[in-house]
This record gives C-alpha cells, structure tokens and sequence, in this order.
C-alpha cells in the first residue's frame, strides 16, 4: 500500500510538471481533460439512473430525475464533496459559474441538439390546418403565462424589480412560457386520447406554442440586450426590436422553407445518410450562431433550421440518426442545469418561487383552458386542455440557463425557474389522467361529431414481423406525405396526420394497435388492408421465388458436387 | 444598411456589457458558447466534406479528408482569416495550443468513444483461436515499428534527442505502433479475400496489435511521465513501470471480463437500452478517468472498458446506439487534429517526417511480413500480410495529441506524426490491391489446405427481404456465440467468426453474397439453410395465421357493420 501511495504521489508530481509545461491558466489541458472526462462519467451514470428512477417509480418523466440528479452532485451539494485522491473536488464552481467552460460546451452543443430536434418533429401542416383552434388556445396560454410570469416578478416586494421592461421580469415572463408537450403526449398514447377533441386541440396548440414561444423569446433577447447595455426602453424601440426579431423569424423561416428542397437536394449529392445528417445539424449549429450574433439566442437559430427542414424527406432520417447523441448528450444538458441550482441562494426567495410557480399553474391552465372553452369544449374539455399544456420543461431550463449565463439573473432567479419547471412537470400527469375520467369534453351542442375512438388490432406470429410490417407502413405513409412522428415512450408508437386524418399505431410485442376516430377508420382500414395485400404478395413472392426450401436444398446439393 | 451597423454595434456593446458581468476571463460564457458553436458548425460541415472527397474520388479513407480540412481550417492556414463581424477570429490559438478547452474537451470525448469502440470490436475469441500466428505477426510489427521509430528520433542529428529514454523518442515510436486495420478490411471484403489465408492472418494480427500497442502506450506513458517530473529511468525503474502498466491493463481486463456479465446483468435491470448504452459509457469515462490517475491515458482505460464488454451480448446494441455520436463527433476530433498542425513549426522537419514516414512503412511491412514468411507463407503472401498491417490511424493521432497537450513533443513532431499517419495510410491501399494479384500467397508445401474463396449469392424479391433475412441471421449467429462484427464499408457487411470458421456476408440491393473458404462451405450452407427453413415457416405461418387477404377483407367488412 505504501508503495502505490508513493507512486500515487509521483505520477501526481509528473502530472504537475506536465501541467506546468502547458502555458494554460496555470491548470495543464491533459488535467483539465481528465477532470471533463471524470464530470461527464459520474454525470451520465447519475443522470441516467436518476431518470430512471423517476420515471419508473415516479411514474414521472426522465428529466425530472436528471435535473434533480444534477442538483445532487451540484457544486453546492455532494459535488464539492466528490474529493479525487491529489487532485482535489470533482465539481467546483468556475468564476462563479457552477459549470467549467468545457463542461458547459457540451451542455450547450446538447441544448442545440434539443431545439433543433423539436424543429424538425414540428408539423406545419398542422399548423396550417389549425391555425384558429391552434393560435387561440397557444397564443392564450402564451400571452397570459408571460404576462402573469412578469407581473409576478415586478408586483413581488423587495427584489428591486419594479419595471415591467426590467430584464429579469421579462426573462421570467418569457421562462414560463414554453410548454413541453412530450409528458401530455405519453399520457394521451397510454389513455388512447390522443385523436380525442382534447388531444387534438393540446397537440395543435403546442404547435403554436412552440412557435409562437420562439419569437416571444426572440423579442425578450433583444430587448434584455439593449436593457442591459444601459439603453432605455422606451416602446418605441420595443416595436423595432420586436419587428427585427419577428423579422428575423419570419425571413429566415421562409427562406429556409422555401429552399429547403433546394438545400437538401444539393445534400443528397453526399449520397451517403451520415454524412448529410452531419451537414444538416452543421447548418443548424451555424444559423444558431447567427442568431446570437444577430441579438436573438442561438437556440432560435437551431429551432429555425429545424422547422426548415421539418417538410423535407431528410426530416426522420435525421431524427433517428441523432438519437444516440440525444440519449447521451441530452441527459448531461438536464444535469448541468440542476448542478447550478445553489441552494443557499434560493433559501430567500423560496416563497417567491412558490408563488411564482402556483400562478405558472393558473395562467396556462387559464390561459389555455378559456380560449378552448369559447370554442367548442365544455368546462371539463377546457380544463383538459389547460392541464394538457402545463407542462415546462427543455426551452424553459435552455432559457434560464441562458439568462444565468449572462447575468441577466441571478442564481436564486435561476433555482425559482427550476422550482416552476418541476412543479408544472410534476403537476400534470396526475391531474390530466383524473381530468380525462368521465364525460366527454365537448359542450352539448357541439358534441354531434363523433369522438368514438376505435381500436383495430392486429396479430402476428413474431414480433419481428410485426415490425417488419409496421415498417413498411410507416413508409408507405410516408411516401403518401403523411405527418409520421415517432413518440418517445416505451412501447414503438407513432403518430400519424394528414389534413384532419389522425390516428395513433402502437407496437406491442407481435401486435399491433391502431387506434383513430370513427369517421377515419375507414380510411386506416383501407390503407392498412392495401399495405396487408402488398406484403402478402411479397410474402408470396418470396415463397415461390425459387421457392425457400428449393433453395435451402439447393445449397444443400451444391455441398455434394 | 447604415441601422444593421449601427444595431450590429450596438448588439456587440450588449455583448460585450454581459461578457463583462460574467465573472470569467474577461471573455463572458455566452460568447465562448457562441464561438464554440459556429466552430463545430464550420469543423461538422467541412470534415464532412473533406471526408467525402477523399472517399468518394481519392479512393482514400475519410478519415484523410478530416483531416486536411482540419489543416485548412486550423489556425496556422485559413483559420485565422475566418473573421467574425465584431467578434474577430473564429479559429485562433488559445495559449499555444490550437483549440480552446472547450472545443478540445469534444475531441477529447470522441478520442475516448474511438477507443471504446474499438475496445468493443476485439474479437478476443480470434485472441485466444489465433495466438501464435496473430502474437508472431503482431509483436513483430510493433516491437519493430516501436525501436525504428524511437531510433530514428535518437539517431537523427541536431533535434536534441540523444537518448532512447527520452520522452519525446519515446512518443516517436509508439505514435508508429498502432495499426488501422479499418482501411485493410475494406479492401479486403471489396476484393473479397477477407476469408483467405493472408486476410485471416491480417486480421487476427490487427487484434494482437490493437492490444499490445495499448500495453506499449500504457508503458510509455507511465515512462515518459517519470522523465518529465525529471526523475532519471534506470532499467530498474522501467522493469518497475512495464510491470505496473502491463499489470493495471492485465489486472482491470481480466476483472472486467470476469465479472462482465454480472456487470451487464445489474444494468440490465434498467430495462432500457438507451439506458444501459448510456450508462456503459459513463463507465468506460469513468475508466478511463482512473487510468489516467493511474499514470496511464485516459484510451487505455476506455478501451479496456470496451474489451471487457466486448463479450457480453450488449456489445452490439452500444455499437449501433454509438453509432450516430460516432458520425457527429469523431469528425471533430480528426478535423482538429488536422487544425493543430503548424506549417510553419514543420518546415525544418520536414526531411525528418519523410524518412520517419518511410522507415514506418518500412518496419511494418518487414515487421510483420518476415514472421509471416517463416510461418507458411511464400514473399508473396508476406508482403500482403505486411502492405495489410501498414495503415496507421486513429491512434496514432490520439498519442501524438497527448503528448503535444502534455507538452512532451513540439507542434514540429505533432506535425510529423500527422505525416506519417497520412502516408501510411495513402500508400496502403493502392500497394495492398496491387499484391493482391497473382498466385496464392501461401509456400508451395503449405498449399494443400484449401484456399478457394467461394460465393454463396442469394436474391430476393426486394431489398426488405433481403435487410430482413439477414437481420435475422445475423441474430441467429450472435445466438449461436458467433462473432458477428459490421464493417465500414459503403455496403452493409458482416464479419463472422468462430473457432477457426471465417466467412463474409454482403448485402448488395436485393442480393446477399456470403464468402466462405471452401472448407466452411458446407456448414455455412447447412447454416443458411435451416435459417431459410424457419423464414419459410414464418411466412407461412404469417400466410395462413389467418391468411392476410381474409385479415384484409374482415378488415373492410368491419367497415360495414
């Protein structure tokens, strides 16, 4: 034992020679890299475990399990107390930041990733279609959770906010903003409720909200630049950064839309699948560049290059090839995050944090929930709406870690903003499975048009042919320009749209569930019986081709001659 | 015009106002984001590219293309004339190293995931099977490769380098041991001698070398490590650090091996493949993080976390989750390697890195053709067994990377090792295919064992079939302990291997080749036929389960009552 201490000792010497020869900031980079390498290890461990506790015991989804993970092993928790033998605390601040510049690159690279995914899955098809329903109830909760996140800031006592235009009021206006649709989703699939009136409704609202959530954050960027740089703002200037950022959006959106086919034409030249996926989320990471440097925040940018490429074939081809760098770079984003709540800082503006979460509650389910009620839903359908859309989650954290990094707030605004986003994500599974028990949703009058949903459910002999099938469908869907989005929960379930079809396919074991509304089972039976006759011919061919036995004892008489 | 200046300026005093309130070097993080992100925007798209050119019209591995668009990008070239409107340079040196940490921490994060991988893809069966010829072929090579390249440092005149113990001699030869036996298999399977003699040979030595040239790396790094604290190396004292290093690799492997299932099991609780991926990555950082604590490089631990995992049935799930992380980021790392050569610190080695780069051919191809050649092989046989073993690549990077970072070589011999890299690699392909020509490569008296190489080519109604069929051999395989390992070639190809059984799996359109030595024929066919069996089966039992026209037509009657 002693001896390895010894030597211990000496390679920690030699490590410190080597450190003293680079000309860093006095730490060596061979140090600095070990120490990321070692930080990124116990985070993922931590993160992916965490998450899944969470989920699989909380019934709550992963990121609430990876935030709280990273809040754990936060510099101003356990992290201080992780001690390397000679080379100190695994998780120390950095100039007041609880996250090194190597650190925070990849979480930031991660948060690129998450927006420019959630362009890409973005349907505008449906945002067209749905522009009333989807602009009424998104706009609603949008408007009122910005609003409502602002006021709360500026009307609470003694924290020398008093102005609407204040910074730090408009960043927790527009941190309460986005809602992340995903947990609603997976309860929608499990319930079967998602070509509901209801679930239709959340689905295009989120769309909206996504949108409309971007600009909003473009708006907020500008103007808390030109705050801080000791402009006043005055509204005058509020409508010019307004229309710059709106104007930014809007040109850069349609430009990218209308060369999208363009621009992924001149990719497929690549031929090869990896390397246009790689060009494709360079050009992303480049227009989030630009808008940085255009006064927005890059994650705008990334969002954008999605939307772009949302309509082009490429679109899922991306998807499933960044699915591997989502599942590993993701969860360290999630981390990271909760690693810079300090706790100290947050003791003061607890009750603050309640409030302002409680009313992050009330303003979406308000804000969402009445515009929906006007329209077409009774109490019960607007209430499952607004609890639908409650949820805050990656744009909301993104966000704040944006406003910390800045300094636009500081580190107790920072834990208030995690606080609300696990108390909404927290809130609404519960609520909206007990809101969908009962009657149906709709007021009376309105109540005419079917909302029977249907199951049609089909079995295989193996799972992999189930597979093969769903597959080939989902292809074939595809080729029809059909919207096919891949959800993210355990059982292989797919969402599918096209003007105002929508049904749900759900792969379980060798079966294989698609549920749609009455009115469009028609329509699902008769594509899916065309897909069944193509395989059976294809099942046919194969058989007679040389026939499959023939050709097994074909190979087997070749071994004799 | 006039206003996008004035607002461009204006945003930049904003920026410049928050960097100033981050509390960091004077440079705020949100810049340094900003920076890092167009960074790995240009690096993403223009490694893609290059890697594309010198695949697709040089006939070269990409990763040469990575490579020499890092040179062009780097700050030495282009790099620095990449400017930013008000932000400068996007490429600059950040205190003499060509990269900021933070851009450095993401290559440093795919060297570990290379090594990883590369720990996975060791077939320690063909280890054990093929010792003696795979030991003799690959020792020679290395022990060769290792003493000229360290000779060649130590006997060139005035680069100060005098004695075979002196750290950057040391570098100079293990940056030469490594083989990347990548570029070899691909020519091999194109000319369809994966399963010959020579291929075989090739192959089962690339293993030996992949592990031995990790014990040399970990060997000299603890030696050098010592040299550099300015302790003097006496025999005794590298007996002392040979032992310790050989010890760690050999102690952690065989723990890791020992109780990899028990480690897969426990992880396997989690469910999730995304999960259990994920978490065999943290695992692998996190040995990787102790190997380098240990006086090690941080590769070696990651690739030894790789080999222990290598055989679980785990090890092709993480392959193909790591799959889409591997295309994003080990680009970077290779585009960035390429940034740090400085042109103008080469030009006085230039001469050096010529004669280093030849004598690297040199000591391969007589390292490992001349044990070959006393085995059973003719001239002929050995020199392809040699030109097979001479591509040098990832790891060689990756080393001279360390010691550049630890400042045990210049940015001269960082550059010199670039060179040899890239010739090595250029010169092995067109010399490789040209021996492949003519007569068998085995001794006239050691001719008898077969040696046809012949093909089994199947076709099928369409390419789905075809994926599909093999899929399932491939699974089949796996189930019966085979060792199935997919190559990067432009087609999907399979390596299979077991005991001394070897045979090639193209998939081609809607064709299948399988390329077997004449020997393995019978069971291959055998093989393929029972699997052709069972898909008959399954597509009769698919057929019949309830006949899929009647599934189709109860579906549409469905439609009617």
């Amino acid at each position: 034992m002693d001896t390895t201490n010894v030597v211990l000792h000496t390679v920690h010497q030699a490590a410190e020679a080597v450190a003293h020869t680079a000309e860093g900031s006095g730490q060596g980079i061979t140090h600095m890299m070990m120490l990321l390498i070692i930080q990124l290890a116990i985070i993922i461990i931590v993160a992916k475990v965490g998450g899944y506790l969470s989920q699989r015991f909380l019934k709550m989804p992963s990121v609430l399990g990876e935030l709280a993970s990273g809040m754990l092993i936060g510099p101003y928790a356990l992290g201080s107390k992780i001690v390397l033998p000679d080379f100190g605390p695994v998780f120390t601040e950095h100039a007041g930041f609880a996250a090194s510049a190597e650190l925070y690159g990849i979480a930031t690279l991660a948060s690129i990733i998450l927006l420019f995914l959630a362009g890409l899955e973005t349907d505008i098809a449906a945002f067209l279609r749905y522009s009333v329903v989807g602009s009424v109830v998104g706009l609603g909760g949008l408007l009122t959770a910005f609003v409502i996140g602002d006021l709360t800031a500026v009307l609470w006592p003694g924290n020398g906010i008093h102005n609407f235009m204040d910074p730090a009021a408009l960043f927790l206006g527009v941190i309460s903003v986005a809602t992340s649709v995903g947990i609603t989703a997976r309860i929608l699939a499990e319930k079967r409720k998602m070509a509901s009136p209801e679930g239709v409704t959340i689905l295009a609202g989120a769309v909206f909200d996504d949108v409309f959530g971007i600009v909003a954050l473009a708006i907020v960027m500008g103007m808390a630049k030109v705050s801080m740089s000791g402009g006043s703002v005055n509204w005058g200037e509020i409508g010019i950064i307004a229309a710059k950022a709106i104007g930014f959006f809007v040109l850069v959106t349609a430009l990218g839309l209308a060369f999208a086919r363009k621009i992924t034409a001149a990719i497929k030249q690549f031929k090869s699948k990896e390397i246009m996926v790689a060009i494709c989320f360079g050009l992303a990471m480049l227009l989030a560049g630009l808008a940085e440097m255009a006064g927005l925040a890059m994650i705008i940018g990334a969002y954008i290059m999605g939307l772009a490429l949302s309509r082009t074939d490429l679109a899922h081809e991306i998807e499933e090839h960044l699915e591997g760098v989502n599942n590993i770079l993701v969860p360290i984003f999630f981390c990271v995050m909760g690693m810079m709540v300090d706790f100290a800082a947050m003791k003061p503006v607890l009750l603050f944090g309640a409030v302002y979460s409680l009313l992050a509650v009330v303003s979406k389910v308000a804000g969402c929930g009445l515009p929906a009620w006007a329209m077409r839903f009774n109490m019960r359908g607007a209430l499952r709406i607004g609890l639908g859309m409650l949820p805050r989650g990656e744009v909301a954290l993104i966000v704040a870690g944006i406003g910390l990094a800045a300094g636009i707030i500081d580190q107790g605004t920072f834990g208030v903003a995690i606080m609300m986003t696990v108390v909404t994500t927290m809130l609404a599974p519960p609520l909206l499975v007990k809101s969908f028990n009962g009657e149906s949703g709709l007021r009376k009058e309105m109540a005419g048009s079917s909302e029977d949903v249907d199951s049609i459910d089909l079995e295989f002999p193996t799972h992999d042919i189930t597979e093969f099938l769903l597959g080939r469908f989902v292809r074939a869907l595809r080729n029809e320009e059909f919207y096919v989005n891949r959800l993210h929960t355990e059982q292989l379930t797919y969402q599918v749209r096209k003007d105002d079809i929508m049904f749900v396919m759900i792969e379980d074991g060798n079966k294989l569930h698609i549920n749609a509304a009455e009115e469009h089972q028609t329509l699902v039976r008769l594509m899916l019986t065309e897909e069944l006759l193509s395989l059976s011919d294809l099942l046919d061919a194969t058989q007679k081709m040389e026939d499959l036995q023939t050709m097994g004892s074909g190979l087997l008489a070749n071994m004799f001659c």
